[in-house]
């Protein structure tokens, strides 16, 4: 539902002209123009006890974690340092206020680490499951936000660490790629970029759809994850079908020229979280090639109100 | 809890030295440093059916109105322009998207009005019941934003329209004060706001509590709504109380110095939305003048997780 339901947000409250609008709806967030030297970047995720974590099997500090790496994640991927975080949560009423300082203390080290410190929020009891809605503000250098729309035929594609099988754990305790982002944002050129939430096949197919352009991927440069392994001695899938399609990875997705990934190839800083696994191409369309021969790839992932 | 909560959150996350932040938890919205000529004011809050309003008794339009109307509110009360939107929700799965749209449907003449777009959001359906939750950006002058915290004995307190009885439609139905709050801004020296949400009493207390002063109210000029009369006729409390401790009001509750509001009073533009109710003084507490005897008045009004 998520796609179609925002095409119709967006047709319903058209962007205004305003030029305070760079970005609206279709990114992992949205772009304000802040000053002259800045925007802002501004994002929102919500997370629901039974529909993305299972409060009774999950301790109250991974949730509250989750929920801010995962915006967190949103704003790297948008080249973006993170101001502020602003926390509203329904919290069960039997238990809420010790069920309130896990939550918070999952979310502590990350705030301190990526000098993110939550500025406000709502605080509500209720009859319900546990309901936690993070919004973070972000800013970046004006006009260097990186979005979707950006890949050009040519461009390598790059991912930045070993994809697959992130249910087994990662999923809660992945390290949003801040830092790294704000490393390339200021050494490199990077023409488009979205966080690997919804699985590499989806994600990317989302870049090609919003640059207007497609992409090849190379079967055997696919970082594989360990957990991806694992996950495939009894799922029945590949484990390379994890790395395609498996969610919650966090990794970012890139565009950027060959010359600039051999640059980055030759970086010592960036060793290990330099993935090339293919290139975008401008006929539309998702490929996979594998031992010279070219297949369909197809954009299966998790996709949201679909679970 | 909310209070008690807030205290240990500021405590475990405090506000960095950066001079980025302006105002951290505890007023009506937070405050960042933007540009040179503006500061950025953003807030958020989260709507929980069950809890803040009955789906089975209410038109989603309205739930949707409302998510906004608040949020609106808390930026008027900080005397800031809205830029943009950002609505999450958590949707029961039979009837999500339906649901959906009629949320949007009831924001968008609110959103149009007040030039505040939805630029982004997360859309997710549950087995639970509807959450949504919004979180505004606005803007005002920097150094402007109207804080609870500027009152000084002395002051005047002024209210922006008659209190009490909200249950009974205007909850659902106020406009939030964000013209009144620009008009003022631009033309006059306001020195503590806030939005009557939890009851004239408390918020009262609140702007006392941030202002380390007292105030007195004068009980024949409290403008009592009609709402509240329709009220008392059943609930067997007279309709001062009801102005008193209602909540949802999301009238403005405002300090000026004696002048300002004299000016206030004379300006045509302002007719029907300045009414002077008392004063703040120096003496730490909060009382009642009634025919010449003053009682204290107790800061009762709604308390989040406490209902």
């Amino acid at each position: 539902m998520e796609l179609e339901f925002l095409r119709w947000i967006a047709d319903r409250f058209p962007s205004p002209e305003s030029p305070l609008v760079r970005v609206g709806i279709g990114d992992d967030a949205a772009v304000l123009a802040g000053d002259e030297r800045h925007d802002l970047v501004i994002t929102t995720d919500m997370f629901l006890d039974g529909a993305h974590f299972d409060l009774c099997q999950t301790e109250p500090q991974l949730v509250g974690r989750k929920a801010l790496a995962a915006n967190l994640s949103d704003l790297a991927a948008m080249a973006a340092e993170p101001l502020a975080a602003f926390v509203s949560v329904g919290l069960p009423s039997d238990n809420a206020a010790s069920l309130a300082r896990l939550l918070y203390e999952g979310m502590a080290p990350l705030a301190e680490r990526y000098r993110c410190p939550v500025l406000g929020g709502d605080t509500n009891c209720w009859s319900g499951r546990l309901v936690i809605n993070v919004c973070l503000v972000g800013r970046c250098p004006a006009g260097r936000a990186w979005l979707r729309s950006g890949a050009r035929p040519g461009d390598e594609i790059v991912v930045s660490g070993p994809l697959g099988g992130s249910i087994l754990g990662k999923h809660f305790q992945f390290e949003p790629r801040v830092s790294l982002a704000l490393y390339l944002r200021d050494r490199y050129q990077v023409h488009a970029c979205c966080d690997i939430s919804d699985g590499l096949a989806l994600d990317l197919w989302r870049i090609c759809q919003a640059s207007r352009c497609g992409a090849v991927v190379e079967a055997e440069r696919i970082p594989i994850a360990d957990a991806a392994y694992r996950q495939s001695a009894h799922s029945g899938r590949t484990p390379r079908e994890h790395a395609l399609s498996d969610g919650e990875d966090f990794e970012l997705l890139l565009a950027v020229s060959p010359d600039e990934q051999k640059r980055m190839l030759a970086d010592p800083q960036l060793q290990g979280q330099i993935f090339p696994i293919g290139r975008f191409c401008s006929e539309r369309g998702l490929w996979m090639e594998e031992q010279g021969s070219r297949t369909v790839l197809q954009p299966v992932g998790y996709e949201h109100g679909r679970s």
